[in-house]
């Protein structure tokens, strides 16, 4: 846990000094987006780089499936995000000397993200090879509230006397990328995927308009600048096929400094024509130098300080994980803001990782944070699988099942995996989205998105788990061969997680039905059907291991052979790397949290004390090679009053990304595992719960822990949950009155505050 | 069943007429082997052709095995069997127009398969589009005397005066296939696979050499020439990279006819140098030369005279299956000869299915042929299997598992599967060949292979078992997460087949280290381990369902949902091309006979009444979309008493390939199927079985056939055993005295025949 280079401060990450190993890490902790469009947090000048990487929202490259060998219903096309063209470049030659942090010598480099301000600031002094000595300050923006825009101030200031510098300002596709994919084919679908097809320059502006060569998608960057300087300036701008420069050559006198605003809009379309997405971004961009630097940069603080007021978790006891709460409350909204309507992929827009596509990780893990801190980025993500549900039937239809099948891993909407073990069979993101949909709406009460989205969604997952499932002779309704949430067990009979939430996931249906009997009439839902999905969800079968008093993930797997851990060097972490999954599947091991997920979504379908059993019997076998995993871990350990080890788990999810514990945050920051950071305090020491409808808290504090405070909205009331060791204090601090549960008792929050105290948290089996 | 085109005769297959269509279908039919080399049966003049196919056994390409998701232990490179240098080729010039069955008229065109004389003849009068008309013919032969060498013998013979000729003869390397493989990679690995290393022409000889790519193995083909032609003549040859050419240029006179024999040899080798291989074939064809086309025919006649007398099948009822057991015989008899330590591939060397592999079919299907008709092409097989133990250890190690672990599907002993869910775990294959080496030390006692092979492969594979299973609670041995023969199922526990061959492999590996205790200490076998290997084959679970009264074919499999026949339409076959294994392996439909098969090779394991209930729970869920199951089928059906049921599966084994019943004949011939058709007769209705060494009969014919004569090779000894519908009569016709039982009851044959009553057949639960 000590690979921490993180400066701790509680409302920002600064990285002191020149690592050149480290780029690719910090280039995805430093990113900047706006869930639209995302920026790496790159070095202004290019190079040296260690991934470089510019994401839209959505654009993407096909690239055909190779698979040794084929079988029915394989997804022939995948898909994977693209790096676009780049606007974040900004050189600088210092009489004569291209600056480059590998050559000369770096005497300052400060690298700031700054949490309240929502920007990325850099700060370097670097004398040359040739003893010039330049101070560099940037501050780089990608706008929360105008959401095509991007925006860099830049300043070069001469240490030691008059200076004559050139600063060129780029847009450039097609980008070389030093770190290549590992895989030949997918590296050849991402060498130069952007085809040229407009690129003009005039004054301080330029636009370059590409394509993709396969998926058809179009996409527009372009650039305007600000500048002043004291003396006698030469500009120039040109724009060829993949480059767009703008070169400034000025004289910047001692005690003076040249500073340069650089202004980015970006737009994509797969139906728009180029000359349109180029009036489109051309238009943005005179948004853009209309509002100005300092305008863009008041509303993002602005912006900042809603989310925070409304999303902010304060601890004591820990300022490094307070740092790492609100880092990853900034990366949540990164990756959540202004998506509208396209997924929040698993790296958000921070890396190239996981092919940019978003899994069930949205839905179960993302979607609660954004939930009760952003409601309207749940519903947009929530728009988002509603507006594929036509390919979702059509999956359905393809694989020989009713309702919608969604994906387990897409831009798209199309289905992109290449292995079904652990995708296609993975039935249960399906109940997931279901279950972030019966959230969403119990928690807001929207009735447009549930007219809209919601039933239908809820509707036609529904009818899925009724055509994949059947009743056995003893009236056990049955979900054989799928695959839970561990991925080291596969095409497994009677995963309790997944039918847990599938019986959630029929009853929401029915009830949503029942609320709405004229969405079901438009859906063509019969009263028999209604009847059918309770019935299925009443009869749901949960496997059940008497002799040893644990519930089995899977049908059987009590059974299975215990896996050697003792025999297991630490090298061999993740296990998938170094074992087949013909070994893990058939032995008694686990990859995240699966049952102990069930007990922390389903919390009513366990006892207290099946709970504790069940959370001692699989927490030792899991191995957390997911960082899905200890977030959850954290939550049941926290309920039944493991407090040392929810802690440590919490530690764990909080860490994952800022210590890179699972060493490839190169590819982006894990979107999931920062969102568990939040359930982890939310759900963990807050206890809270939402099952059913019902808001309820049953808070319990590790001694290391002083105090924990945080903030829900529930139906547009804003409540703040206040606890220390003693006691919990609620707050209505806006709108409607609410009524929740602490520790299971009911109270009605008004305009004063309650403060009740907490039990005495006792440990595991002794509280039986 | 009426697709047949072939006319019925007793020791010849006949197809009359052109029809292009068919054109693969005969390919595959016709094609002639020894088991060295395969020739199929493409016209002499090369166009029009299906597929185009010369194959050496064990001569492959290399290819990466491309994976949209990979995996650790997934196989890096695949084999694909390459065609290789076409000697067959003899095109014909008929007074300035190429002899083309696509142009002019085809008068006649008869090809005859002749199972005594081991030749593939044919006959063609043709018009050409000028009028001019000829008769050809020509006989071909791959010598299973001379391994190295086949022979052509063509005619063409004037039938409307004097005719002027050309005959080319050709080797043709690099040979385009007009029905390219419909994956592109796979089509591109096969593109021009063979380089050119050497091409030498002399006299009326030939040689080329060339070798692979990317397997780096060498081959060499050379033809030599004898003709004889009344009139003047003129002659050419000359090589280049890929073709060599022996031109004849003749005026034929009416009443006369040109004769041409063609003679070619063929090798390989992974490690001999171009000239050293053209050494050897320019040897093989001057041994071939001196033997002469009229000693080769003989030589041909006697081996098969000597095949017939051990392991002909006769029977009476019906002409058309008596053809069919023959033509499967002879199937048989070309792919098992003189394989001399290579695999037997699944299509023998009759076409490029399955790209050439090996798999378990051999030593489960065509290795009990082999070894009651022609015990040293067994003993080859096995050791084959042997010479890559060092391979399958290897693999072992890598999946973590101790001893021995053999590919689900190869060509050199590597694994080239490229699905690893029913192939790697389908860890049977491992069992079936120890099964394979038990039976075959049973039925020969072949001492020198016991030392040399047999006792080390059932130890390696016997350790695998120790390693892949455990004891549970219960004191079971399970065997989780694997895949039986059912390729319709996959990763399930306890699977029984593989359980009870697990129990029987471990079972023999302790007897014959017992009984070999020189080579258990060569081994390291202690005494403990033989306890060990005893212990886990007494306690191995075998899934009951109590309430149904059937065996589980594997744990929890009678709780799947039935599969839906009625709402299968008969297009939708075979299910796999039009269902995702998702949805195959969740339900109750199998594939081929899984519980069957084991009930078939370990009867002891199973009581008359359980093998009457589970066959009539399974019969009714196997859809047979695997050539393998209708002759296991056939077998068990018999026993049970269901002998109409067991003659219909006997006629489906029989006609697979003669009516080309799952339409991919085209891609070579089912040897494994072919196989099963002698194992219809033999353990269908001869109810020969062989388990712990014992053999035993118990005829029972079906009302179809009046009579049943098959022969058995067992220590040296020949028996015959006669079956009518009344008794049976066994006759010893060579060799020392055998004892065996005729439904159960025991008798020893010496000089004597011995005639013994069947008893009256009672049909299935009513025999109870």
């Amino acid at each position: 846990m000590s690979d921490a280079r993180f400066e701790v401060a509680p409302w920002e990450l600064r990285w002191c000094g020149l690592d050149l190993d480290a780029l690719q890490r910090t280039e995805s902790i430093f990113a900047l987006s706006n869930g639209h469009i995302g920026l790496r947090g790159t070095l202004d000048e290019g190079e040296p780089v260690g991934k470089p990487g510019t994401y839209l929202n959505g654009f993407y490259e096909s690239r055909k499936m190779p698979y040794a060998e084929a079988g029915y219903g394989y997804p022939a096309e995948g898909q994977t995000v693209v790096n676009v063209t780049d606007g974040k470049i900004i050189r600088l030659l210092v009489e004569d000397e291209p600056m480059d942090l590998r050559y000369g010598t770096t005497v300052e480099h400060d690298r700031v993200l700054d949490f309240r301000s929502g920007t990325l600031r850099r700060s370097t002094v670097w004398t040359s090879p040739t003893g010039r000595r330049v101070r560099i300050r940037s501050e780089r923006l990608v706008s929360f509230t105008e959401r095509a825009l991007a925006a860099i101030r830049y300043e070069v200031e001469p240490l030691d006397g008059d200076l004559e510098v050139v600063v060129q300002s780029d847009l450039l596709a097609n980008e070389p990328d030093p770190a290549k994919p590992d895989d030949p084919r997918l590296a050849a679908a991402l060498d130069h995927p952007l085809v040229g097809e407009c690129a003009v320059a005039r004054d301080l502006s330029a636009v370059l308009v590409h394509h993709t060569r396969r998926s058809q998608l179009r996409m527009a960057a372009a650039m305007d600048h600000e500048f002043d300087v004291a003396v006698a300036t030469r500009c120039d701008v040109h724009a060829e096929n993949d480059l767009a420069r703008m070169t400034i050559a000025a004289g910047v006198p001692a005690g003076d400094r040249l500073c340069l605003t650089k202004f980015l809009a970006y737009g994509w379309s797969a139906r728009r024509s180029a000359s349109a997405l180029r009036a489109q971004v051309e238009a943005a961009l005179a948004a853009g130098l209309e509002i100005g630097w300092q305008q863009l940069l008041d509303r993002q603080r602005a912006y900042l300080d809603d989310f925070w007021a409304q999303a902010d978790i304060e601890l004591d006891g820990s300022p490094e994980l307070q740092q790492a709460v609100r880092f990853a409350l900034f990366h949540v909204l990164q990756a959540g803001a202004r998506g509208e309507a396209r997924a929040i992929p698993a790296k958000g827009l921070t890396g190239p990782g996981y092919d940019g596509h978003a899994f069930w990780d949205t839905e179960t893990y993302v979607l609660p944070v954004l939930t009760y801190t952003m409601p309207m980025a749940a519903g947009d993500a929530l728009r988002w699988r509603h507006s594929t549900l036509g390919q979702a039937r059509q999956r359905a239809r393809e694989l020989g099942q009713a309702g919608a099948m969604f994906p387990w891993r897409s831009i798209n909407g199309e289905e992109a995996s290449g292995y079904w073990p652990t995708a296609t069979a993975a039935v249960h993101v399906n109940a997931d989205i279901a279950d972030a949909t019966a959230r969403y709406l119990a928690a807001t009460g929207d009735e447009q998105f549930e007219t809209e989205c919601g039933v239908e969604l809820l509707v036609e997952t529904a009818r899925l788990w009724v055509s994949l499932g059947h009743e056995d002779s003893a009236g056990d309704f049955r979900i054989d061969g799928v695959t839970g949430p561990d991925e080291y067990s596969a095409l497994a009979d009677n995963n309790i997680y997944t039918n847990l939430m599938a019986a959630r996931n029929l009853r929401e249906a029915a009830e949503s039905c029942t609320r709405r009997p004229d969405l079901a009439e438009r859906l063509g839902v019969e009263p028999a059907e209604l009847t059918r999905w309770r019935h299925c969800a009443d009869s749901m079968y949960l496997p059940y291991n008497d002799e040893l008093g644990v519930h089995e993930q899977s049908e059987g797997f009590t059974r299975y052979a215990p896996w050697d851990f003792a025999a297991t060097p630490p090298e061999n972490y993740p296990l998938l790397l170094h074992y087949p999954y013909f070994d893990l599947y058939r032995q008694q091991v686990v990859k995240q949290a699966d049952l102990v997920l069930a007990m922390y979504l389903c919390p009513n379908a366990f006892s207290r004390d099946q709970k504790i059993r069940n959370f001692e019997y699989y927490d030792p076998l899991t191995v957390r090679d997911s960082s899905l995993s200890a977030c959850t871990q954290a939550v049941l350990a926290a309920e039944i009053g493991h407090l040392a080890l929810a802690y440590d788990y919490f530690r764990e999810a909080a860490f994952t990304d800022l210590h890179d514990l699972h060493h490839d945050v190169a590819a982006g920051v894990h979107i999931a595992s920062v969102a568990g950071t939040w359930i982890s305090c939310v759900g963990g020491f807050g206890g809270m719960r939402d099952h059913d409808g019902d808001l309820g808290f049953a808070p319990r504090l590790p001694e290391q822990l002083n105090r924990l405070c945080f903030r829900i909205l529930w139906h547009g009331s804003r409540i703040s949950v206040h606890i220390t060791a003693e006691s919990t204090t609620y707050r209505l601090e806006s709108g409607d009155s609410v009524t929740l549960t602490h520790h299971g008792r009911r109270i009605t929050l008004t305009d004063s505050p309650v403060d009740l105290p907490n039990p005495t948290a006792t440990a595991g089996a002794a509280a039986e």
